[in-house]
Formats: C-alpha cells, sequence, structure tokens
C-alpha cells in the first residue's frame, strides 16, 4: 500500500535529520534564541533578499496563520478568505476563536481577484457589520492551483489603495514557487505581500513554518503573540536547525522540485490515459477524474483522499506528491490505472 | 562556558534521534492519527495503569495549560495558581487570552493547600465574581519542591467535595517522580488529578508534552480544542516517536533520574561549601543563595539564572540539571566554587 | 417627513412611561433582583405557561444573542444561521467576538429548514472543522416572514435527533405572533425550541428583551454570563418595570398588532396600486417593489430604507411599522403613492 | 426599612423621567445618532471644555470599561489595577473574558501611584509576560477615596513616559468633583488622563455612563467595538436625553453634591458618636467601624453593607447616599444610631 494522501506522510529529509543529530549536544538558548534560529533566519532574508523584513518559526500551518492574523488584526477587523481556502473550512474555527469573523468568497479556482474584495468590501458599510481589513490567500492553493505575478501585483495594489493587509499562506509555497508555471520568486514576495509563510512541514522538515513579516508596522512585540498563544519553543533550535538545513544549499526548493515532478508525471500518465482534472493545476496536488470503480480498484493499493463526487459514476481525488514520493512508485501507479481504465 | 540555566539547552536524548531516524521513511497518517503516537499512548496507559484515560500528544508547556485549561472552563469560570504558577507569570497571558481569569494564591513553597482554596471560594460569592474552578499546581513547582502524596490526596479530596478540577501541570513531572523525596507513582497521578501531563521538552525529547486526562467529563472533543489551537502536529509521528522511546523501557525515568542525581551533587557540593538554598528542593533546580562577588566570578565560566536579591551582599541564583548534564561539569563547577567561597 | 425607516424611532408606549414615573422613588435592589424583573419575569412564565422556563431581561438584541449564544456553546461549537440572519451580518461579528464561527446558509425566504442543516452536518465530518452545535433563527426573520408551527415542529425534531441547540431570536417576536399567518402561540415556544427571547424594545419598550430558556442544561449560571458581558443593570428595574407592563394586560400583543394592522394596510394600499414585494410578509416589514422615480419622490416626505435594486428601474424599499404608526399617517401615505404610481 | 446600600437603588431624577415624557412620540434615528445624544455629547464636550474629545454613551460601569478597554489593548498588553478596582474583583472577569490579563495591586486606600506602576513595568521584562499598557483607576475609588489634582498629574506624567494609557472609571465621578476635597475640574480631565467615563447610572439617571476619549488614537472606529459588544442601544435616545437633562442645567453636579452633604451628615454624626472609619472618605460611600450588636439592631430599620470584620467585637459597614436620600432620614438613622451606642 503506497500514500498519495497527502505530502506530511513521510519524517524529514535525512539531511536534515542528519543536522538535528550533529548539533543534538551543543548547549544553545532557549525560545528561537539559539545560534541555529538565528542562522536560518538570517538565510531567510537573504533568499527573499531583504535584510528589513522579520522572521518567525512557528511549528505549523494552523497555528502561523492564527497567531498572525490575530495579531495583525485589531478586534472588529475580519480576514476575506476564498470559501475554499484553509482558515475557512479545515482549521476548526481557529480564527474566529481568536476573535474575529472570516468573510468567505465563492471562487472557481480557489484565488481572490481584486473584483472579490471589492464585492466583499461594499457590502460593509457600516459599523454595524465587521471591517474587512485583511485578505488570506494560499499559493499554492488549496486546489493546487497558483497566483502568477500578475494577479498578485494587481491584488496587493488593491489592497494598498484600500488599506487591507495581504497575506499568504504558504503551507506549500515550495510547491507553487517551483512550479513550471509560476512567474513568482520568493525574493518577490516582500514587496507583493505585508506577510508570508514558507511552509517547512509540507516540503521536508519534521514541523516548521517560517513566518515573514514584510510591513513594518506589523511586525512589533511579536514574540509576545508567539509566546501567549503557545507557539514560542523551548527548544527553538528544532526549527532553527531544519530552516538552516533548507535554506543553506537550496534543499528546499530542490525537494518542491522534486515533488512537482512527480506530479507532472502523474498528470502526463493520467493524461494518456484519457482523464480530465477537475482543476488545473503544476503543483503537487492534482485532483484527476475517474470512474467510481476504478477507484475502488486503485484504493486496493493505493491510498488518496476522494475529493467530491463529479458524476454519478465519476468522482475526483486528490493525488499529492512530496520529497519523498519515489519515481519507480509514480510509475507503478500509472501502470496499475492505464490496466483498470483502458 | 557551561550552562546551567535550563533543561532544554542541548537537543535530544540520542536513542530519541535514532528512533526519529529509523522510522523516517515509513509512510503514515498524519495528525497522531499515526502507528507510533497509537503506541506511545498505549505505553503511557499501561504506565498509569489506566486504560480509561484519554492521552493526547502536544508540543509545549504553555500551548498545553492553555488548550487544556480552555477545554475545561466555561466562559465564567477561572482557575487558582499559585502566583509563581507558570501561567500566572510566565505565559504571556495565554490562560487569560482564551478569556479566563487567573486567581493567584501568594505561597511560600509554591505549592497550594486545601487552606488556599478555600480562602478564594470564600472570597467568590456571587456572580460578580468569576466562579473558581479549577486549581492549577505545578510538580515539580517552579522553584523546585514537589507534592507529597497526602498533599495530593488532601487537595484531590477538597477539590472533589468543592466541585473543582485538578489540573497537574507536569513540564518538570519526571524530575519530580524521581525525587529521592517523592513518594509519589505516576500510576497514582489518575486518582490524585483529574489531568495532568508528562512533560518531555525538559527531559530528552526534542518537543513533547503528553496529557492525561482523567475525568471523563473532560475528554470530549479534546482533539476539536487541539485544533483549534493550533496544537495538532501534521507530522503528528514527531511527537509519538518520542514518547514511544520515552516509555517503551523506562528511559523517561532514568533520564529524569540522572538529573536529579546531578542535582543532588550540587546540592551537598553547596552545602560542603556552607551555602543555604532559597528553598528546600529535591528536583533538578536548586536555588543556592551566594555573594555577589562569588556570582559574578562564576558567571566566567558557568551561565545560570541570577534568581533574585537576598540582601546586599548575596542572590539567589537557579541551577538546572538535566539528562544531559555530565557528572565531571557538575565536578568542575564545585570545584570551582569552593575556590572561590573558602 | 414621517418614518417607516424602522420599529424604534419613538420613545415607549405611554403606560410603560407612566410605570417608570409611578414607581420611581421606591427603593429596590440592583441587578434584576428588585419586585418588578421578579413579577415581570413571572408574567412571563404565566405567559409561556412553564414556570420551569429561565428568564432574564437583557437590554437589546445583539447583547441578547452574544450572551445566550457564547454561552450555550462550547469553544469548538459553532452556530448555523442564515445568511440573512442578524448575527451573521448585522452584529459586526459579536458572535466571533466571543470566539464562536457562525455558519451561513443562503435561503429564499430567511427561514432555515432541516434540509440546510442537514447539509452543513455532513459538510462538517470531523475535528479540523468547526462542530456545529445551535441553529439560529428569527421570527419574524430579518425580511418579514414567519415560521408557521409545523416547521418549528420539524426543525425542533430534526435539532433533538442530532442534538443541536434551536434558538430563536425574537427582537420582533411579536409581529411575528400576532400575524395574520402566524399559527404558533407564545406558550408553544418552551417545548418548540431551546431558548428564545421576547423583543420589546421592537415592541413598545425602552430596551429590553426577555430571554427565555427552556433547555434545564442551558440555564446554569447564566448571571454570571450577563455580568461578564456587561449585560446586568445595576437599575435592573428599568427593565422589569416595562416587561411588568407589557405582560400584565397583553400590552405586548396589543401593540404587536397594532403595528401588523398597519403593514397590512400598507401592504393592501400598495397592491391596489398594482405593486408586487420582494418577500411574502404578514408581519410589521414589508419590501414593496416601486420604480426608482417614484421613490426619489415618496422620499420627499418619508423617510425610509431602499433595501436593493431589482432592475434598471426598479428597487424594494422596506416600510417598517410600529405600535406608533399612526393610521392616518398610512392613509396619507397611500394616498401619496397612487397620484405617483398611475 | 431605609436603605443605606447603594446609589442605585431609586429610578431617576424627576426631571429626567419629565424630558423622557416629553420627547417621547418624536421619531429619531436609532443607534445613538438622534438630536438628543447629538446635544448631550455637545452639552458634555462644552462641560470639559474640549471639543475634540469622542464621546459615547453606554450603558452601565461593566460594559463601559470592558468596552473601552478591549478596544484600547492589543492582545498582548494588560491593564493595571488596585486590587479593590471594580474590573479585578467584581465584574465577572470581563476584562479577562475579551483576552486581557488585569494585573493588581495592594493599596491601603483604592489609589495607584507612580510607585506602584513602576514595580509593575520593573517586574515584567520580556515576551514570556503580558506587557502593561494600561492603567485603570477609579475616581472615586470603590472604598470613597478620591484623587487630588496632583496625585493625577504625577500619574498621567508616569503614563507618558513609559507608554501608558491612563483611564478613569467614573462611575462615580459627580460624587468625587462635587467633594469638598476634591480640587479636580471636569474639564481638568482631558490633560489628565486617556479616557474616562462620567457615571450616570449611580447619579440619578437610569442607566447611562458617558465615556470621554481624549487621546486622538484611541477614537478610531469606536462605535464598531460598541456595536461588537451588544453596547449600541437602537433607542440611543435612551441615553442621550438622560444625559442631555443631566449636562444642560448643572443637574449632575447638584445631584452629586445632595449626595456627599448626605454623607457628610451622616459622616459628622457618626464622629459625634465617637466612632471611627476604615477609610478617609470625602464622597459618597463612607465605611463606618461599629459594635456588631449595633449593626444588628441597626438592620431592623436599615439597609446596608457589612462590609468586614474589624476585630471580634466590631465590623466595618458600607452606607451609600445618593440624590435621592433625604435629610430626614438621615437625622433619623443618626438619632437611631446614637441610641444604641451611647
Amino acid at each position: 500500500m503506497y500514500s498519495f494522501k497527502n505530502d506530511y506522510s513521510e519524517g524529514a529529509h535525512p539531511s536534515i535529520l542528519q543536522a538535528l543529530v550533529e548539533t543534538n549536544l551543543v548547549q544553545e538558548n532557549g525560545y528561537g534564541e539559539d545560534q541555529y534560529s538565528v542562522k536560518a533566519i538570517e538565510l531567510i532574508k537573504q533568499s527573499v533578499r531583504n535584510s528589513n523584513v522579520a522572521v518567525h518559526l512557528l511549528t505549523g500551518g494552523t497555528q502561523t496563520n492564527l497567531v498572525a492574523i490575530a495579531a495583525f488584526l485589531r478586534p472588529h477587523e475580519a480576514a476575506i478568505s476564498a470559501t475554499s481556502g484553509h482558515i475557512f473550512t479545515h482549521e476548526t474555527g481557529s480564527i474566529e476563536a481568536t476573535g474575529h469573523k472570516v468573510i468567505s468568497i465563492d471562487t472557481v479556482d480557489g484565488k481572490l481577484t481584486p473584483a472579490h474584495v471589492q464585492a466583499v468590501l461594499e457590502a460593509h458599510e457600516d459599523e454595524h457589520m465587521v471591517k474587512p481589513k485583511l485578505v488570506y490567500i494560499s499559493n499554492s492553493t488549496e486546489i493546487g492551483t497558483l497566483y502568477r505575478k500578475q494577479e498578485l501585483m494587481e491584488l496587493k495594489q488593491f489592497c494598498e489603495a484600500h488599506h487591507l493587509f495581504l497575506f499568504m499562506d504558504g503551507a506549500r509555497l515550495g510547491s507553487a514557487l517551483c512550479s513550471e508555471e509560476n512567474d513568482v520568486s520568493l525574493h518577490d514576495l516582500p514587496s507583493l505581500v505585508d506577510a508570508f509563510y514558507i511552509g517547512g512541514t509540507k516540503n521536508g522538515a519534521l514541523i516548521g513554518e517560517a513566518l515573514v513579516i514584510c510591513r513594518d508596522h506589523l511586525k512589533e512585540d511579536f514574540r509576545f503573540y508567539m509566546k501567549q498563544r503557545g507557539a514560542l519553543l523551548a527548544k527553538g533550535r528544532l526549527l532553527g536547525i531544519q530552516f538552516m538545513e533548507l535554506f543553506k544549499d537550496n534543499l528546499f526548493f530542490e525537494l518542491a522540485t522534486h515533488a512537482n515532478t512527480m506530479a507532472a508525471k502523474l498528470k502526463r500518465g493520467l493524461r494518456e490515459a484519457n482523464l480530465s482534472f477537475l482543476t488545473e493545476s503544476s503543483t503537487n496536488q492534482i485532483f484527476p477524474i475517474l470512474p467510481n470503480d476504478t477507484i475502488v480498484e486503485l484504493q486496493k493499493n493505493y491510498a488518496f483522499l476522494v475529493w467530491g463526487k463529479v458524476d454519478e459514476t465519476h468522482s475526483s481525488i486528490r493525488l499529492v506528491t512530496s520529497w519523498a514520493t519515489k519515481e519507480e512508485t509514480v510509475t507503478a501507479f500509472l501502470e496499475d490505472l492505464k490496466k483498470l481504465v483502458k
């Protein structure tokens, strides 16, 4: 049984574990003030080519979203998210638990445009309604799509003009940035969004997301917010060592590229089998549409999510690749599939 | 320079890292539903000799405290803590951030008694005041003391009689249970408190606290609370593997015993140098009182916290030992000290 | 200029002011423990024919909604509301500010059915999503419609079967109960919902909503929640006297009936002028569709909300009547209108 | 039986009721945008001699405290209060329910000094602790004392220097300002504190506190916060009419002066009976110390709070006077008392 269920099924890339082993007995300061965290943050600042950003290392996506969004907003302010956005549906109301409404927008492709946000602003006219203040986007999105540079520029420009913060959930940022269709560089992001994070958990780390705060006004006292929400690890070195390893020699990008390459191979094979897809994805999540009986057969040897019903006899499934996906597994899956659908 | 600043200065015990390496490429379910977490929870249930408890693995002490206490209380209910209690002073108002007041009680030794709690109950008489509902204790305490079995029994009995929950912060539970003065067993705890946690971070793990919920009523829907506060790791295996390793062969107790032994050796040496202590501690944190100039000299080779002023010429310091403290370092420290104080 | 903008444009019914004047110098206990509040609660219990309910007097609708819903839910639980529901759109995220998500459902008529709720339950499957727990309905709704007894019975039955609370916002309950189309009695409500409130502010009081909690489990410690949210008035007598007056001789129903009668007269007149309506309303809010130029003309002498665009040349408006609406004003409005639309 | 229990035992001053009656049928805008609220705010700005302040009318003290403090603070920031401060003990954790810790300071007289606040600042050194940001004081205090101008100036200067907000709970501000010992004018307050409120409930209104925000930075979006916490009344006229009446001809000060005069008369009489006092009060709350058996006798004809035990045979009681206290009642009480203690 091989699992395409997600990109966090294995542990960490071996070189990360190796770094943990090698540094293990060095005594360091706690709470993210160790030399490794300092070094990791320095490397990330170099990667984004901006020494003025603030970088903080947190443990996971939900935690990073809630700590950051609650820190950025005043009590009556709300976040705007696509209905498919992770904070709206899959984080157990974590943003609301900090007191803030998440306003949702239905989209086709999981992406927000200035027109979407404009409609929200127009519907919120006075103090009887929340004040929309932060636009939450995911890149890549929860359904595998990604933002082009032009799209981000337009969104950023709109947000600036309307005094909105633009926040990018980068749980799968590596996959987005390393996609064939992508034209955004990591170092473009500080001028395109007010804050974003670089997902480690889904790209080869044991845990860890690196939050990058670009707007000065949002940086103040951020470690207080982390501590208050339980996000400041006593052994912050655990995060520092991992991001140091991911960013010292481009490992972060290599791992994401591998995941994308495996997904692209899957996609090609599925197309050759004349299958169509629910969304256009060039990242590490793809959503092919299969006959239901084929799905049942495939499930005997492969694990994956059945995403949704398409018609009476077909459903979409989600296949996720990662840094750990082996090419021979992809080949085997495609061969098995082709036997079933021919 | 050697640091006695805390018990989280190094990484993890080598056998924990070894287990991470060995299991690394096995594919597992996410969010704590992996085989290692399942096994770790099974081992912990065996250790507490109670299969009816609910066990959850979280990343750190502040997170565990806030997720659990916010889950256990209704909005108008408050926690009671010693003024020295970690939730009252050193967690950035994390409990208040979930909406609950923490009522503080000044104590000499960091420990709460039924008389303390009784006084709080008497002062809270109607709906114009919060309703005290949960008694928070730390074992060992923040100043190195511990609870005897009889003390816990009396506190539990009082709490039962007054419909209060008794919650034990066990960030340093290992050190308490392995202390020479201790008469409490891990398997006594399910009948002595309503919930407690077993600290991994300060006893040899990279991160991790195992929360044990003993009272049925408090178990319901607990994974929702974890997810909502960002405490459910995608790679929950990271926690599972570590606790599996700590509990499969008594490693947890061995590590704590070692830390205590090193602290006891320090204590004996300090006594031989005719030094006194701020608190009576038989755990891995000791608080000797030293001449200020001695402290300055020691700081040239050793790192530690200066705890507080005792008189014009003396201060207390905090020395913390851990699973990683080497006996030769303790010996060297004592020799250096004796040269200074003779 | 006469205003049909809302049902809270005037002060209180004169007999309420009279009662305030007459009782003014009697010394009473504070915080709702005065004889008038006690008497008002007794009268309400008689009106609902159930001495087992708990009744609390609060100042306004938003306050009552937020105090009650936050009291009823645990942190991970969510409310379900129609998109048009007041808590979802027009209370500045007050429910979210207490930590709870409001899940919205698009409806045609502002009313929820078991099918609506069923769809929400199916979409919320595990701990990565909030747990839907409370169904919020308004009667009459924000767009003038009302619930029939059979509809409430079905909804209640569904909620019981799925362990959901059913909560009725009764800011305009009087108008609903006194509508020609209504077949629900006030005394039916304790068996049809778990909690509801009887709106005073929009039915002749200066301020005041009487919350009726029917389910035992939800009654506990409710005064703590009121105090904690600033809803316990020092001079609770202000609320008690008003509700005593409203319920001692059916004044509450007389006032609502008058408002409905005025709305019905308006509706008849508008129909005679061949105008149609956005929603089917038999309560004190009606939503006729008018040519835009007619609206402009009417606005010279009458104030009302322009509700929404219907087509390029038509819009819907909202006309609200109240206990204070005079029949001659309605007549004059209709005459003016008929001159414009003929 | 006559009650000296508090200053909210009766309804409103008759001229306030008269104003409610006279304006009753005038149609007005809702939510505080009526002409009376506009006028009341204008009068208050004249009284404080500052047209740049923002004034908002809310219903009660707890509500005003929680709406304002939650609006002024960021999530990790805390309020500092005397242990006797209303927000610390008698508002059911309402501040904590908005997410903020209240740091308490033991005082003799219920008043905070720069030295008190300095000690708090020194104890809060890093992100592991909350960030003290707002100093909460009550004037008059909960035990009848008041702040002199020099004390307020020193406190304000300290707060400015340390970037702290100074907030004054004025539930009994009238009594403080009209005390014989007072040297502060209402129009001094905008330069002495960052925000304060003028209590109506305890000085002749049915309900109502007028919050005055002096610091520009704290004014933004304040109506959102009011609505979100349920503090924006549909019939805001109820508050506007009352404050218009209180401030159009000095009624506010006349009522407070009367209450103080009655308390002073009580105090003189008690002194003549050789009784001492728990606190030095020149406001409308006094705390004489009586033999326990005298208290029991007095309770047959008078209601009051027994404040606390002084020694085995004596207790302090609280006597509160108000705008409604009659001189003959005070005379009668003193005569009855003198019979008992001679």
